[in-house]
């Protein structure tokens, strides 16, 4: 093979092997790996060492990466569930989403920022990524608690009301300097009108298309359509002026139902094993060192201590007169963010809507949102003595837990 | 996201979707679904429609696909398989390796071609793709019969001898305009070296290291190290002046004992069905329709029916004294080509060692093998009158049935 084939083999490998390497490191310091893996691009890439320098064709491979990141989530977030877990569920997540977004965009307008930047930083705090969440759950077998279900059914909702939030934003300011406002109405029924049509009506037309699907000889014909599904989406949101991860998204709410029929989610899992460590390699990569001045450093923990109160409060609310530890369970549970958010500081970054400096500011915020609340949530769902505290469970049904990081 | 990775968005999705409507096409025909995809990509690429140009990333992204094609075929050639399947299998695959390279070879030199290119064409004449008569055994339930345990055992012997003979023929023409002979022997004793510690020496170690492997926190470990190693010796194997995907073909054979256990195959196979397609589309998408001149076609139809009858032949030889239905059954099994022929082609043409013409020898050569065995298999393997014919099944034990193909 030529000499330029070689060369990407061995930028894959190198890429795959240091990610892994330090999200082991991290796995092994009980912080979630998806951080290692960003450090690592920060300290082999262009910007601290010098060591690995990605090509075009490996930035390629990081966003197809971040196509199939979404389409799992998506997959591993069921429409069915979505429709059962109720109102309470949504007032969290509305409440959290909105909270947020105010206190981070009315926090960067007020240090002169522009609106354009200030909304794509805003967006990026939105998205609550429940991974760290519910594997603390899990280690502490909480995930039964009522608690603890509100917070798996918010994350759902948080999902697709972050999505429709940076479909918006993404349709507002495309081809223009800045957000378009007067757009806004009419962009916001298009992003709408996709969600509920992925939502309600796909999952439908799939089920239609079953028996078809069984009968086709292709192997693995549900696999293949849902890739299909997953790359024509992709192509269709960013042609409509939406961001291709959301079509990707939604590509995967409309197969969710169908995930554990047909063994969709560890095999789309398999293909993100290969091509997600690229991509959060390339993140780190990215994050030009040479921003954070002092005042700099100073904004980034004052934007992830926004980050944190909002949630907790937001997402606390609703629960207003459950008792604080109930409260404070849903809140600092819901307030880790994770991939969703990078990937909207990237999408900022790569349609010349944030900066530099912006685009620091949100990895740092939602590496200080993901490694602050787990020691707080083993406390607040720790088994208390009995007869205090936590409720116990009150479904008995079992949870799915979704391990939507690394 | 900028218009480059839209764009980029969009040729993954055309590409795919193409190669799988012509795959499932082919399939309906009761033809093997690589040659749909490979039809599609002559058809709409470049030398044809021009409906589909693919761009650079699209063919790096294709060759990465090569060499998880060639993980996967690694990984379904168990080497404890390969080691209880004895002598007979191993003189069916040696008889019917020399006899079609050295056809192939003599016959293009005779017709004037110069070695090197004689030498690569011939080398892609040896490679046997059982999967073809995997399914036509599996479909009669023929799988146990001796014939078809001895077919199935010479492809493993086949599969290893044939990335042996690529591997020397690349390290020998590497970096000088032709075969260098002189080197012949140092680099068939280095490729040797490797293939003997990757199937005597590799598994060993991936059995010492299974305790650590089991402790590690990385999420799908098994699969994490099994990516790594397949990039890894890729790298290396290019490193040594090998072909790439030798490297991933010793690796997937290194785990193939753990494939099982550690559930690997469905998961590789599963980044294989992202990535396969657009390896064979793009190598449709090679094929230079102007080069098809009357004495090409003639050439091309020629050296096919070599590589039928020296396969036929050669194979069935070894069983000399057993029947001439048990001598047909295991020679046709052993005609068909498949994936490996087609890659040393285009390891070839990458390598400026053959030309246009000869790359599209052996696409015709690979189509038409593909395509004549299984009516004369189905014949030869059909279930006879009582009394007569093929005699039943000696070994009662399941052997797995690899579908290499598609």
């Amino acid at each position: 093979m030529p000499h330029g084939a070689d060369s990407l083999l061995l930028q894959l490998f190198t890429i795959f092997v240091w990610a892994k390497v330090f999200g082991e490191l991290f796995e092994r310091l009980h912080l979630p790996a998806v951080l290692g893996e960003i450090l690592a691009g920060v300290v082999l890439g262009p910007y601290a060492t010098r060591f690995i320098l990605p090509g075009d064709t490996i930035y390629s491979i990081a966003e197809i990466g971040a196509v199939f990141l979404l389409f799992t989530v998506g997959l591993e977030t069921s429409p069915s569930d979505f429709i059962r877990v109720g109102k309470l569920s949504l007032r969290v997540a509305a409440a959290g989403i909105i909270l947020s977004f105010a206190a981070g965009f009315l926090f960067l307008r007020w240090h002169s920022e522009p609106a354009h930047e200030a909304a794509f930083v805003a967006a990026a705090m939105v998205a609550t990524s429940v991974g760290v969440t519910a594997r603390v759950l899990r280690d502490l077998q909480a995930h039964k608690l009522r608690t603890a279900q509100i917070i798996l059914g918010a994350a759902v909702f948080d999902d697709i009301l972050g999505m429709l939030l940076l479909g918006i934003l993404v349709s507002t300011v495309r081809g223009s300097g800045g957000v378009e406002w007067v757009h806004l109405g009419l962009v916001a029924a298009e992003a709408a009108g996709f969600a509920v049509f992925m939502i309600f009506i796909a999952p439908k037309v799939v089920n239609r298309l079953e028996p078809g699907i069984r009968q086709m000889q292709t192997k693995d014909a549900p696999l293949v359509l849902a890739l299909a599904l997953c790359l024509g989406l992709s192509v269709a949101a960013a042609h409509i002026g939406m961001a291709a991860i959301i079509g990707a998204f939604f590509a995967g709410l409309a197969f969710a139902d169908y995930s554990p029929r047909w063994n969709l989610e560890p095999r789309a899992q398999a293909i993100n094993q290969f091509l997600a460590p690229f991509f959060f390699f390339t993140m780190g990569a990215r994050l030009d060192l040479s921003v954070f001045s002092r005042s700099v450093v100073l904004v980034a923990i004052a934007l992830s201590v926004l980050a944190v109160i909002t949630k907790i409060v937001g997402c606390a609310l609703p629960l207003w007169g459950e008792g604080w530890r109930n409260m404070l369970q849903v809140g600092v549970g819901m307030t880790p963010r994770g991939e969703v958010s990078l990937i909207v500081a990237l999408i900022g970054l790569q349609m010349n809507m944030i900066s530099q400096r912006a685009y620091a500011l949100v990895i740092v915020m939602t590496a200080i949102t993901i490694v602050l609340p787990p020691p707080f949530l083993k406390m607040l769902f720790a088994p208390t003595s009995p007869g205090g505290g936590a409720p116990n469970a009150e479904e008995p049904d079992e949870v799915q837990i979704t391990g939507q990081l690394g």
